[in-house]
């Protein structure tokens, strides 16, 4: 971990009827374990009694976090209008659930946290209640005034960094969405995401091709030919250190990835096969492009086993882990 | 390994130029470190002598190579028309790869070899004299007069077994290729294959959704409500051991590679990525739904590096390994 940044973390809690509450309370009881700097989750504290035993310091000001870390888990309170019941998720815990993520967001914003962590919700139960965007990564994005195409996705583990260029789009339509404009302002999302992040100051990007064996040629389809590679060409100009397209399937292995610092892939799965083939307890998602830093554990809101005590809490911490990275990241170099 | 089968192992050499001669040469040099059981090399001599000093021991019968085997490198020899340089691939290197291809898919078909190992050709040269299958995979399957769709092509490594439902096609076109009666016939054939190839009784089969998140119940894609759901309650009802649609992203990590013996994917990279992340060295190509056993190194013709004491002869050993454990598995359940 990097120097702690000077104010919390921000954390929402997600939906009080997942996951999220059994895993934060699993981070503040192992903090000292996962090496974790101090951080508040926004929530219903309900939703963490629920399934925790352990203490709860409700506060009213982020910067009261630091010195109520070591009594109890730093709360910013949130009442759903039920009770939360773990495993059954609730309209008013959706309500909730993005009450918790806008407070969250805004904290970052104004300064008052360092950065935001969320916790898992349901996208389902958040349609329901009129929620207008793909996830939370969109959401977070508008409230900071960045277009959704020019954030990215990033998956972050140990030894691999990659980013889908379109995200949660049907196999079918993956075409249709990619763009050598996309492309590009991916990429550029990604690199700047790398430098001021990662410090990484000459960052490497690897671009994947999008047909088998990167297209043949031709033979196995043009995109390579009349999308990526020009895309490439323009980031290259730009002084970016941008190679590719490479075939996928063979550009994931370990000496493969000492290559490069992040690959930029054209869709869901193939980003994100090879990061949670190698990396699947510890694989952070990072929203690159952001004013505010933001992560998030790579996991959904598993209400078959929420209440159960079976939840693994080291996606969460390591969410948390690299967010104070990034934060500490970019208070060094600003 | 299993016991080494009474007859050698038959290996085209592939194409002259590329490293195929290399890698033969240095598993037959590291024949014991590599615990390699008798095989027999077919191919251009000279194309062998370019890239080694070692001893070669011409043989006119497979059923020599076991007695040749400690002296020098068995070879049945074929005379490419050229003297075969490396990195430089030629017509007749094309017509010699392809004779030798033939006679080993032959000597395994008559008994006379226990398994054929395919050494890597240059598409693009066999396309040149009229070859008219996508790769040697189709081409064995015709020899051994069984219908392409029929075969399986698995990637094999230490902890994970994958196979692409459709292979080298344009990302545009993996839709119109797949169907029902597609995926329940590769499944089929990865089946039975892992019966009597890997002496695995009662196989269990995962496979994966084709969309993000399989499908999310049909937001992000139907294929998976419309195709894969059918084909598996179709060899469920057959009595085979199938589950999914899985979401790909989460199919490969360590404790899910632990619930089945192999995983069908819907595309090339789908099933490529993760084998080749996690087992890129000792990944083997196994042919499945043949009447021989037949395997091959996961590399090309590498023309780049050809002659130049560079290639691994990693994978090539751990297909010749490969191949010898199927062939003993099928004569031990024969």
């Amino acid at each position: 971990m990097a120097t702690a940044p000077s104010e919390p973390i921000a954390i929402s809690l997600g939906d009080p009827a997942g996951i999220g509450p059994e895993v934060l309370a699993k981070c503040w009881d192992n903090r000292s374990g996962f090496n974790l700097p101090p951080f508040v989750a926004i929530g219903d504290p309900r939703s963490v009694e629920a399934v925790w035993d352990g203490p709860i310091e409700l506060i009213t000001d982020p910067r009261q976090a630091d010195s109520a870390f070591d009594l109890g888990l730093p709360m910013l309170q949130l009442a759903a209008a039920d009770s939360d019941v773990p495993g059954h998720p609730s309209i008013a815990g959706a309500h909730c659930s993005l009450d918790a993520l806008e407070i969250a967001v805004g904290l970052a914003r104004s300064g008052s946290a360092s950065a935001v962590v969320t916790g898992p919700v349901s996208k389902e139960q958040l349609y329901a209640i009129g929620f207008a965007h793909p996830g939370q990564t969109e959401f977070v994005a508008e409230r900071c005034g960045v277009a959704a195409s020019n954030v990215a996705m990033m998956l972050a583990g140990p030894t691999l960094r990659t980013v889908p260029a379109t995200t949660h789009v049907a196999f079918a339509d993956v075409q249709s969405r990619l763009s050598q404009s996309l492309v590009e302002a991916r990429a550029r999302a990604v690199l700047r995401g790398l430098q001021r992040n990662f410090a990484i100051a000459e960052p490497r990007l690897a671009i994947a091709g999008l047909n088998p064996h990167s297209g043949e040629g031709g033979a196995l389809g043009r995109e390579e030919i009349e999308m990526i590679q020009p895309a490439i060409a323009a980031l290259a100009d730009e002084g970016w250190r941008v190679t590719g397209p490479h075939p996928a399937d063979t550009l994931f292995h370990a000496s493969a990835r000492a290559g490069y610092d992040a690959a930029l892939c054209m869709y869901h799965d193939q980003a994100l096969i090879p990061v949670k083939a190698l990396h699947f307890e510890d694989a952070v998602n990072v929203t690159l492009g952001l004013p505010i830093v933001r992560t998030a554990p790579d996991h959904g809101t598993a209400f078959d086993i929420a209440g159960q005590d079976r939840a693994d809490p080291r996606p969460m911490a390591a969410a948390i882990r690299m967010a104070a990275d990034c934060a500490a990241n970019r208070a060094a170099t600003a």
